[in-house]
């Protein structure tokens, strides 16, 4: 039985279990090949075929929105648990290994004999943006059946990635890990991960989100497609009334961190953009992570900010730095 | 036919074609898995999951000794052909995507359903020194059959790594493609890749370069190998007599570069030390990028020295910025 105060994971992510394909390009080759700078793309595998074709020579590291908060928040200190769904091949287990080796319990069966692991081919341009396109692969065979019950019950806080609320399948399984985390007396949070998506699903995500969710994380544009306001304000008003707590990142604005009617305002830590792949995903695992330890709001916002500027420094969506010694002299 | 005069390729590089799994440790990492810290050891299949089991999150790029100085090379200017064997997997497709992105014709058609595309498990520690371990998965499926003989005959220089001097029957293909070379008016030269590896083979090595190598790239431990020399003296004397051209790289201390009784000794450039994976196979590159386009020893070794600068300040063994510019500043 666990034991409902000490639950033996602080952060249980559910998302797309995807190895990330990245390289330097420039404007003119996002402008040739159509793409939404700055988006996330779904793509099939033809597309995926060209666009590779297309890019210059690659390094490959494992990604995923959640597992990349997963694996942050693991680096920061947190008792970490993943679900995702990888094919039985060689990005696979790339995969596994990268997030089993980061600290992750991933306890996930691999999909067999069908569609490889999903790749997300990110093209990073000068100015740091990262434009993504997603094969999806093994991923669209999330459901019900990959949700370990026990590990769901013994998490702290469910985190879940708007991008896998896509698939029927993917949307029920959502909503069932929501409610056996309430069933066990823990606590449901999602990203809404990109206002395209939001956009393609808003009443599910309206619902999902109004009924199942305790802590929201979104962007500026995110919330706003969420509830189709053209001011962020009119967002946060309703968002205060949808969830009990919710943060929205503003890039180089920091964050405004909304519980019933306070607001709290925390400024982004500083960084040399090289590549932003990844900052929301880092900004949530810092979030959680002082979360889970039963810190304050403002703790919460100011270890998102440093995780976020960690990421953002360098090439890749996980941390290259120890940042345990700086999250303590937080306070 | 090709015209002896203007080849299609200025360097046609063949080794062994391997995916890089880095990651940062600590010397204790080393120390407590038994490996020569500097050195590339060879793998089997059991160990390879052993290593990769211990070993941290890992970032994969295209790697193999020669590969790396085809695709600098082409980086550089130089029209680059390259002969190696991956398997039809997925990490033998990023190695062709890698290879092909950065300009490199590679023919060689990938192993079906045998070996798996091999993979060097590279651990650096924080001096920047890396320590290899290669499961050579389908580079032992190499032999005179990939070898593709209109390439080599349309090919200046024809390159080939050590490393891949192991098994018989890439042994005969070395041999058999310096008599390709040979009959078409071309030149031949090898990298000696490793002192251990020299080792196992010395006498096979010391007939190959007597007898079939115009130019012979080394470090001082390689050399010193080869003809069993404790003084580097002694080890440049031999070399001057069995081939045209030799260049003995010294890390920080820059190389000399041998041609008959002359030596020409070309200091190192500056950098930040980061990672050393690839410094030898970038000098190479710039070497030959610089020989081929009929440039005097000095700029060859000026030149290599450029590219093995770049090169060891980041991680990877490919360049990550455009040294065109620099190099043409070279003079």
């Amino acid at each position: 039985m666990p034991d409902a105060d000490r639950p033996r994971f602080d952060i249980l992510g559910i998302g797309n279990a995807i190895v990330d394909v990245l390289a330097p390009v420039d404007d003119a080759f996002i402008r040739r090949h159509d793409m939404r700078k700055g988006g996330m793309t779904l793509i099939d595998g033809a597309r995926a075929e060209e666009i590779y074709a297309a890019m210059p020579p690659a390094q490959e590291t494992s990604g995923g929105s959640a597992a990349n908060t997963c694996a942050v928040a693991a680096g920061l200190g947190a008792s970490v648990a993943y679900f995702g769904r990888v094919a039985d091949d060689q990005l696979g287990a790339v995969f596994r290994h990268d997030i089993g080796a980061a600290g992750v319990h991933f306890p996930t069966a691999p999909l067999l004999g069908a569609q490889p692991t999903a790749r997300c081919m990110i093209l990073v341009t000068p100015d740091g943006q990262r434009t993504m396109n997603t094969y999806l692969g093994a991923c669209v065979a999330f459901g019900t059946a990959q949700l370990d019950e026990a590990v769901i019950a013994d998490s702290a806080v469910t985190y879940m990635e708007g991008y896998l609320f896509d698939e029927p399948a993917a949307q029920a399984a959502f909503i069932r890990a929501a409610q056996l985390a309430h069933q066990a007396g823990r606590q449901v949070s999602i990203t809404l991960s990109d206002a395209f998506c939001v956009d393609r699903h808003r009443a599910a995500f309206r619902d999902l989100v109004r009924n199942h969710i305790d802590i929201l994380f979104a962007n500026e544009a995110e919330i706003c497609s969420l509830y189709e306001c053209n001011a962020l304000a009119d967002a946060v008003a309703q968002a205060r009334a949808d969830v009990k707590l919710a943060a929205v990142t503003r890039s180089e604005d920091g964050s405004l961190i909304l519980r019933g009617s306070e607001t709290v305002a925390v400024p982004a830590a500083p960084a040399q953009v090289v590549d932003t792949t990844g900052a929301g995903d880092a900004y949530a695992a810092g979030f959680l992570a002082a979360y889970t330890a039963g810190r304050g709001l403002e703790a919460c916002g100011r270890l998102g900010s440093l995780a976020a500027a960690e990421i953002i420094s360098h090439f890749g969506a996980r941390l290259q730095r120890d940042l345990r010694p700086e999250a303590a002299a937080l306070g």
